[in-house]
């Protein structure tokens, strides 16, 4: 849902949002510049400036794949500078920049360019649990980034897996360590209930700025609900200093817009806590049973979960989160259908020879091996990045020769990012959004037509109809 | 939903909840024995037998509202003795026994009753927050609850309105009053998303137990889920000792047959924080939007929820808990529909009178002289049951006499408590338990046939018919 809600459903709630008094907005990046030019006919860069005029006071914010952008691949530097300059130019004011395996060579051009044009650049640590992730290594992490020149630090917990005492002695040790005007944010999921305890003892420690959705956008496997925040920290020395009758008109909006993309929403309602085993995001594992009931083989999902840390391991313990948590848990998979590591597929093999970059812990030497074996490629040690050949060049070329493409560097990125699907976006985007929510009251009645086969016959039908002992054929058709 | 699953639904969990390590099982009493005659016709006395048998190793743990036991009205010392005795002997351990208004008087006899039969007396404060209410307060209160005889303590969120802050305060002051010995348990609902964390800091302060239910059913206006509690603690000096593999088979099997229930679930299934404004339960707050909708004052609901906290006043300041909640909301409904105190109800002029007992603050001299004038009732300062003539033997006799009954004391209490339901109970309870649980599919089926009127055609409809390759008009209508 996060990433299918049209911007006409948000424009409502942009006035109190900017007065509610938010330290940022995070409201681009990520997903949904994909979602945008992929299902909604959107132009991502119409919809940053939008915020940007209507949110005149705010800090707008967006998370960036540090190399990869928002794409699925690295980019040569220049790509990454002009990604920046442009955002920024269009309007955006915080970059939280990640690397999926934590390794700092792959944010340090992005967090250049954000600085460049005196942005907030906020370097990420993504929050994960191995045998060799320690607070101290947190903390070596934290300031390797903030080496590099960073505003403000940002512990990212993307799949619900912080705990609340890791959550204090993590954001503790780095303000100990790297000084108390270290500014941390810390940004957790909701899946497994227990997050919204661990903002309380990361604010405990010192944290400066948590992460929190309005309580109608909130829960499962998005984020603590922004109203109980507020209450949580009645009577104790923290305040949010938020306006409590504003958070209730953004409820109050959104409650009435969510109805409206039921067909988007996750399974997840509840909690789930089961993935403090496996490390997988919730949603992830919807998409594995399916994979696995498309092979046949649904019932060996527990198998698969069991697999997914002996795979992590394998790799070196990366962090799972896009692409990194995708390209595991389908490994996973390959091991318990074709039998462990007889088959990798590209992303994996990539990954062992180092072409994500690299991973806290050694990779296990047989399978980079056997990665070498079958993709006849070397293992690097280099940042991915600087084996790429300046590019942009020639994907202005191939941007500005597609149809409907309007020669501009915006639309550079957009086709640099997502090849697949500029084209068609380009061509399409006179036409103007498409709103991809629905009437609830529309889609029960349709789904009650469909499940129920209801209704006056459409036709044409043809049936043999016996009358008075003769027989007819007749065509129905409604008119 | 918590008081209409069947207990065939419960009995294949039982041997898990036996083993997981829970201090103990609340299964039984509050509204649950009302709703197994009313709805289920089970009989609850053969309920908690099951359940004594199903757990050998568990303490069965029960809420009884003190003098009105499960009841709306004040009972003879004699009826309270009675069904203490009773359930003693049928399995019950736990007590929780509570007060509407936190007035002692009203649990003296029960607490007295359950230490005669040598089980576990649990004292309970009601949480609420006024002017009036303070730390100090709450634990004056502990002390008259221990001074009773009391084995341990509880503290009573039934709204969801303890925040982190004052659980800590609260738990805190008693034990450093009372004794770091005596034992505290904390009870909070989930309804506004903040009170895990309340949890959280309540054990920091010394909690010995907390509450929770299994994930499947946990949530909204429920309970915080178990699993996310035990991962809360995780590194913390603090454990539950819990089974991880007994949970996750607990959960399973409710996350099973919970949509067989979805008919009977709370609206509320995000989170709720404006409460904190009006006290009223969630569930409450649906309650008087249809009472006033069916009064055509739909548009009141605001109006009605700013007046109950000035009703409250009026009262004394109760705690707002079955059954002072209803009697305090349909007054601030009455208020504003009417004018204020044009007209009191039966139960809030009683209220007003002392005929619950006694609240912490001074009950408005100017509206407790309007119930007087109103009801010709006397202002009482005893305790309500004082007033009660013996009726344990005019009980039984009432009984024995209805069709159906069995002589047993089980049954006179049953009826004690509920003389508009029993009757028929008795007579139908010979047929069994019904299951009120529904096949998702079937309800689903059922619901579409209603909302599309599908089936054959009612018409009329018009249809273009080629018949042998000539055309008619034709008009079908169901006859």
């Amino acid at each position: 849902m996060a990433t299918r809600m049209a911007l006409e459903d948000m424009v409502d709630a942009c006035a109190d949002i900017d007065a509610a008094g938010f330290w940022s907005v995070e409201c681009w990046g990520g997903a949904t510049y994909d979602a945008c030019i992929r299902f909604l006919n959107e132009d991502p860069w119409v919809r940053l400036r939008t915020f940007r005029e209507l949110m005149p006071n705010s800090r707008l914010q967006m998370l960036l794949r540090g190399q990869n952008l928002l794409g699925y691949r690295h980019y040569q530097d220049e790509v990454v500078n002009r990604f920046v300059e442009k955002s920024a130019e269009n309007g955006m004011d915080v970059y939280r920049v990640f690397d999926a395996l934590n390794d700092v060579r792959n944010v340090r051009q992005a967090i250049a360019a954000v600085r460049r044009v005196d942005k907030h650049a906020q370097g990420t640590i993504c929050y994960t649990e191995s045998p060799l992730h320690t607070v101290q290594g947190y903390v070596d992490l934290a300031r390797q980034l903030m080496d590099l020149g960073c505003d403000s630090l940002c512990l990212k917990d993307m799949a619900a897996l912080l705990k609340p005492q890791p959550a204090y002695d993590i954001v503790k040790a780095i303000k100990d360590d790297l000084g108390q005007d270290v500014r941390i944010h810390v940004h957790c999921h909701a899946t497994t209930g227990v997050t919204l305890v661990s903002l309380m003892k990361a604010i405990e420690a010192g944290a400066d700025v948590v992460d929190t959705a309005i309580s109608s956008l909130s829960l499962g496997p998005g984020h603590n609900p922004t109203e109980s925040l507020v209450e949580m920290l009645d009577q104790t020395p923290y305040t949010t200093d938020l306006d409590e009758a504003r958070l209730i008109s953004i409820k109050d909006h959104f409650a009435k817009v969510r109805p409206r993309y039921t067909q988007f929403m996750s399974a997840i309602t509840g909690v789930e806590t089961e993935i403090f085993e496996s490390q997988i995001p919730g949603g992830m594992i919807s998409n594995m049973e399916s994979q696995l009931r498309q092979q046949g083989a649904g019932d060996k999902l527990k198998e698969v979960l069991a697999e997914v840390p002996r795979v992590r391991a394998v790799a070196g313990y990366p962090p799972l989160v896009t692409p990194s948590s995708q390209i595991v848990g389908t490994q996973a998979v390959f091991n318990v259908l074709m039998g462990r590591y007889k088959v990798l597929t590209a992303e994996f093999a990539d990954l062992m020879l180092g072409y994500y970059g690299a991973t806290l812990g050694e990779r296990d030497p047989e399978i980079v091996e056997a990665a070498r074996v079958q993709t006849k490629k070397e293992p690097i040690e280099v940042r991915p990045a600087d084996l790429l050949e300046p590019e942009w060049a020639k994907l202005r070329e191939e941007a500005d020769a597609l149809e409907g493409a309007d020669g501009s560097d915006e639309d550079v990125l957009t086709y640099a990012m997502f090849p697949g699907v500029a084209p068609n976006f380009f061509k399409a985007r006179p036409d103007g959004p498409v709103n991809v929510g629905r009437d609830p009251a529309e889609v029960a009645v349709e789904q009650q037509n469909q499940a129920a086969g209801s209704g006056p016959v459409k036709g044409p039908i043809r049936y043999s109809v016996s009358m008075d002992g003769k027989d007819h054929h007749v065509t129905v058709e409604r008119v």
